[in-house]
């Protein structure tokens, strides 16, 4: 198969107030035959350059009202107008620009760019199959400073970690989830209410949080929260990145540190990872 | 001279709320002797290792109340510690959390990265000289989608450019600026006061912007206007790493059009730089 | 399931000479049970600092023979020590360092890094199921300034590229390939085999090379030489990241350019890929 | 002042054999006005899509028989050519490009990226003053796993590093020096030495090593190798990246580790760095 990327920006206007979204697009396709790849035989290929000359059209043409959307778009082009594609798949992630404020009033044409969690998207669909919808965020980096411990896991002769009930719970999340085949969906308003469920879930409420026995149970709140929260979810893919932090030890300097002062621990660095669904459906 | 690069999470509490502050410390030391490169005589060599161990207790005993005050404490206690420091200069950097919020509700110990323009700082000082102190902010990436342009540059057989009246002006944004000698000040209202002068500098008034010339202009109006409402600030340095977009051309595929699709052009990749001064000082 | 990412330095020494191998190791475990996950019940989860204990302690008894010993290593240890492992993946990879050499002459400790390509393997099994090992090598960067071309290839409406017969071919390489059950090889000397034929069959006939009608032959003559001369070899999958490179138009200059000087083209950045196994199995 | 960066290919031939330069070029501007910073008057700027025309011009017509040569040419070019400019700095990178072999032939015209050192020149002037000649390597990855040592430093209350005698020894090299105003040098020949200068000096005699008390006193042996054994250097500033392998303490999981497992120390991360010259002159 071949796969291509390209980034552009795509403006408009409501009277005189901009309007900007910058996204990265990559396209993946693959072709009915192989004789490119076994013969040279170059007659089906689409090549690359006019992949994103699609893309650029289309996205002139329709706009981009949502990723969501713009990924339909493009894999609905490509099966329509190219019968050597057997299977394309769109991914689709925006650069965060925000409008800038300046005490509380919006900016008519200037943006900032704030990343905290990149939104993406996918489409995908095989020839005689079903237009697959995927939503998700990414690069989400968040912190609990207590309410987070780790215990009663099973050990043996090469266990040198001790228990602990206060630690800090550090991490990078990706969450990935399906809508499955229904697409006359609200993409930018459900994304949004995503966001805040793995917000809360991770938080916990804002006067007293709730405590994380691991980064397993932790992911998995989250995910229970969005199924239980958006019923157009199906499946929710959950991949947390660990930062440890370790206390340190001050006895050598004649101090004592209460959890005030925690350095980074870069190896081992971990991660774990669940897939959830609705019917029961459980895969690790 | 040798540099070390210390990171490292400072927690404290006030009643049952948690406040975080992750830094990237990197310290400069020159020693008044260079017989540990000429000879291999390490007498006077302060271990990586110690000053690691003398940032994390500084942190321990006096917190982070500010980036500055940081600073100039590890400056502070190298000079009056070691006779063998010649020079010394500490850097600190913020990791960028913010405190979640969950309907307008903060909560109490979780955080969220927010990485919208990095806060640093800057403390130096040669033995018998004044302690000097720097701020500022990196990373910030700003866009305008109009109200800029590109004309009356010099032109000869190389010059390949058109005018533009309407281009996209957008950068990434890095600016340094000089407190003197004088330490008193609150360091972190003035630094948030200057981060919205740098905005509104750029973005113009909200309803209609500003007209920007060129990207070099751009940085002289962030400089003015840092200068003339922060009285503090000494000189500014500023540094725009541009980033420009093409408006694709869509006559071959049949279509106008009208600065709606635009892609980064990455080579060349220009910057430019300026440092302003109070009394008409100028150096770029 | 849960992952860990390991570095570490292997050293041992005949008489005086020494011999290091630098390598990352990742562990992917996937339990039988997913009560971590649901219930917060740890009693089964193995903690990242053990799966790093038992690394460290593998590498210390038995060595690193092999990057592919070393992850079979892995692997029959922790199925054959946790009753609760359901599934376990170890990846390895080299940091690249080469013994230095003075006029020729081996030096007895001193090496230097050369990452011209990384090798790398996987071993993975599922409980009561066969032990897979996977070997290659990423981050192979090639280039061939003449023959290669691309012509031929599917037009519409929306092409614009021009077919070219002497174009740059140039790209990064990532190749992996299964070795399937059998474990009983000398992998360093297969690994080594494979790599001469990767460039082989990129560069053809060093006299005169080989023209290159795509990218997609290019991956596919790489798979079937090294599948026609290394028998241990069941499945290869090649990915081939292409840069391009245009020819930079000079009439407005004033000049010729005989494909003298060009200029990468980041936008679109494609690759291509494909994975091609013995019985005429082909799957893109 | 202004600055742009210009990434490009640069192929010739003799007979079939074919050549490739792959450079990425750094020019920096400053004009003897600040009018376009304080007034928007950009009657005297010259655009970066300027500057990236003379320099793929300049590529085109001298070819770039050194990175040193081609920084030259630049330089003269913007000095002689606007009178507008009062300071011209023109850094040029090269990317490692190296002939394959197969079987010791080399191949005609297919290249491997070969990154064990990255070579690098500058070429300043102002105007009225000399143009001066820097030339350089980084990304220069080096380890020594023995006959090295760190022992007799300072102590105090905040020291808690143990001596060592038997430490590895590696980092990442920068080395850069000045050839003054000369110019008709063999650049090419000179850099290969200065290099194998470079290497001799960090690693000692191929049979036994030379023993290393500490990183500052590597850093200035490089030094005085390159001063002694190359005539052109006038002065030579290195820095030395360290990163620090700890042996990992065993005896909790009841071995003994005698320096054949270790792991990377990623917190504190040190450089040490001196500039040295000729006639006894010494800046730290």
């Amino acid at each position: 198969y071949g796969k291509n990327t390209i980034k552009f920006l795509r403006l408009h206007k409501e009277g005189k107030k901009q309007f900007v979204k910058e996204v990265e697009v990559c396209a993946h396709l693959r072709l009915t035959s192989a004789q490119e790849y076994l013969e040279g035989n170059n007659s089906l290929v689409i090549p690359t350059d006019t992949i994103k000359n699609i893309v650029l059209v289309l996205a002139k043409k329709n706009g981009i009202p949502s990723l969501e959307q713009f990924a339909i778009d493009i894999c609905n082009h490509f099966m329509t107008t190219f019968c050597q594609v057997a299977y394309v798949k769109a991914y689709v992630q925006e650069v965060p620009w925000q409008r800038l404020h300046e005490d509380g009033v919006p900016h008519i044409h200037s943006f900032i760019c704030v990343p905290d969690g990149i939104r993406f998207c996918e489409a995908e669909q095989c020839r005689n199959g079903p237009l697959i919808v995927f939503a998700g965020i990414k690069d989400l980096k968040l912190m609990k400073t207590t309410q987070s411990g780790f215990e009663g896991f099973y050990k043996n002769e090469h266990t040198t970690l001790p228990e602990r009930h206060d630690r800090i719970l550090c991490g990078e999340l990706f969450c990935k989830w399906s809508y499955g085949e229904c697409k006359d969906f609200d993409f930018n308003c459900i994304w949004k209410k995503i966001r805040e469920c793995i917000l809360e879930a991770f938080a916990g409420p804002p006067d007293c949080g709730e405590y994380s026995p691991s980064y397993q149970k932790t992911v998995n709140c989250i995910q229970m929260l969005v199924l239980s929260r958006v019923p157009q979810v199906q499946v929710i893919e959950a991949v947390l990145n660990n930062t440890f932090y370790n206390v340190v030890d001050m006895k050598n300097l004649g101090l004592t540190n209460d959890k005030e002062v925690l350095v980074p621990v870069e190896t081992p660095y971990g991660s774990c990872a669940c897939t959830l669904g609705r019917k029961k459906f459980f895969e690790a």
